[in-house]
């Protein structure tokens, strides 16, 4: 056939992008294609090269009889910076604003693309963490959550207000709501979470932290680690800060309920992206 | 550069596989890569039959001066067959038996990798329908909903049961559940729907189909029509079923608490798939 190579380099692309984080032995693409692993080498050469120059992602070579290609997503600034002001323009949008100084947002989480947008960012700075689960807590976190899961290959385990029949036995935490102090209650599945899991905590939006908090509590309750927390909005000007490290795409400071003016600026992103981690 | 084609080629099937049922100018590709118009008809070409030879999906080319190329998901049977069985196989697991009949699927729709796989699915059954929104109802419905509609690029509502006041207005209906013949309430915010929508209905689980008729007709209340039904797994034995026209995945017959033992077979997917549509 005579666009054999051509025919690879499509069909590898494709699957490393659908196999985030998996380590692909080089047999396995040699076999497919009937080929040499020489040749499979020269193609994935191009390919590294092609995802670093395009941003589409990294590609780590372990070298070896037990080596092979892992494809990661990392995203450059320069494709970070656009969307997170984009971001930053769609939800200072007065039209959001709603009774209570809430903002409906429901529109952008039901944007698979933006979502889809944020999981890669999210995956993209925790790439060198070690991370088994993805946890959240019903029902707007869901999205983001499986966006980031799909591409760090992990599950997702969702953290739930009220009990359900289909969990199964469960384990339950009170927890103190921080912004109205109030004690709600959060449940999660047994049979969900392993012990000495790494567990992502996402959730799309934090004002004082108390429902990140609860979740770290339900961590301890299963024995699980926590790896880091990445939320979409964070809400500025809280008295008292619940959860210190955390990762946020966008901040919200003054919403002005009279006024009809909200606020929002960048969230820690590059700050957190710049020292410690590339 | 020595390897031009190969990296127009890569980038490509990024592109397109990250664009679906997105309508791409050549232009936009020439404009892109720096090339011919006619050097990318060729990369095309060239990538169409890779799609359609590894299954990966169909590349619809509109001609004329407003045309372009489209990407979307489309799906063989040798894909599609043997993940059915192994879902099946699964769900027919007898450890996930729950008291009262139910069955625990926490694990099975907390991996995104089945989770993804499904939407691949119902995106490939529904990829000549014109669907507007995607409809499910929280909260298990909503991984396999955002699954299909970023695939067929449309946004995903989410019906809920109780009232956030981060939804806005809202519309609030009642509706029979079909085996516990109990009256319960879903609602909408009215923001989420536009007059006139397409909207394919996704969910986890369907037993008499009370649930996906209570958002029918919620369709009804915002004068949007019905383009479909797809769920995962269908409960066969059902007295009088109050749906007719869906896709499952997955049909569970017999449950039986006692003996521990589930009867799982295939869904309508391949009938449903086999005379209409392809």
């Amino acid at each position: 056939m005579k666009f054999r190579r051509s025919e690879r380099l499509i069909d590898m692309t494709n699957y490393l992008l659908e196999h985030p984080r998996q380590l692909v032995p080089l047999t396995f693409f040699a076999k497919r294609y009937g080929s040499a692993k020489s040749s499979i080498s020269e193609d994935l050469a191009i390919i590294k090269e092609t995802f670093e120059h395009r941003g589409i992602g990294a590609l780590q070579t372990v070298p070896g009889a037990a080596g092979g290609v892992k494809y990661y997503v990392k995203v450059k600034n320069e494709e970070a910076e656009p969307f997170i002001e984009k971001l930053c323009n769609l939800i200072a949008d007065p039209e959001r604003l709603l009774p209570g100084g809430y903002l409906f947002m429901t529109d952008i989480i039901g944007n698979p693309s933006i979502v889809n947008k944020v999981g890669r960012l999210f995956a993209s700075a925790y790439c060198d963490t070690k991370i088994d689960v993805v946890m959240t807590i019903a029902t707007k976190g869901i999205p983001i959550a499986y966006a980031v899961a799909s591409l760090l290959n992990v599950p997702v385990v969702i953290v739930r207000g009220d009990n359900k029949v289909t969990e199964g036995s469960t384990v339950s935490i009170n927890y103190v709501s921080g912004s109205t102090k109030r004690i709600q209650t959060m449940v999660l599945s047994k049979r969900s979470l392993a012990e000495g899991s790494n567990v992502l905590i996402v959730d799309d939006f934090m004002k004082a932290g108390g429902t990140v908090n609860g979740m770290i509590s339900m961590l301890y309750e299963f024995k699980a680690n926590l790896a880091g927390i990445a939320v979409l909005v964070e809400s500025e000007n809280i008295e008292e800060r619940l959860v210190d490290e955390y990762l946020s795409l966008v901040k919200l400071s003054d919403v002005d309920v009279r006024a009809k003016k909200i606020n929002v600026n960048k969230g820690n992103y590059f700050v957190k992206n710049k020292g410690d981690k590339r």
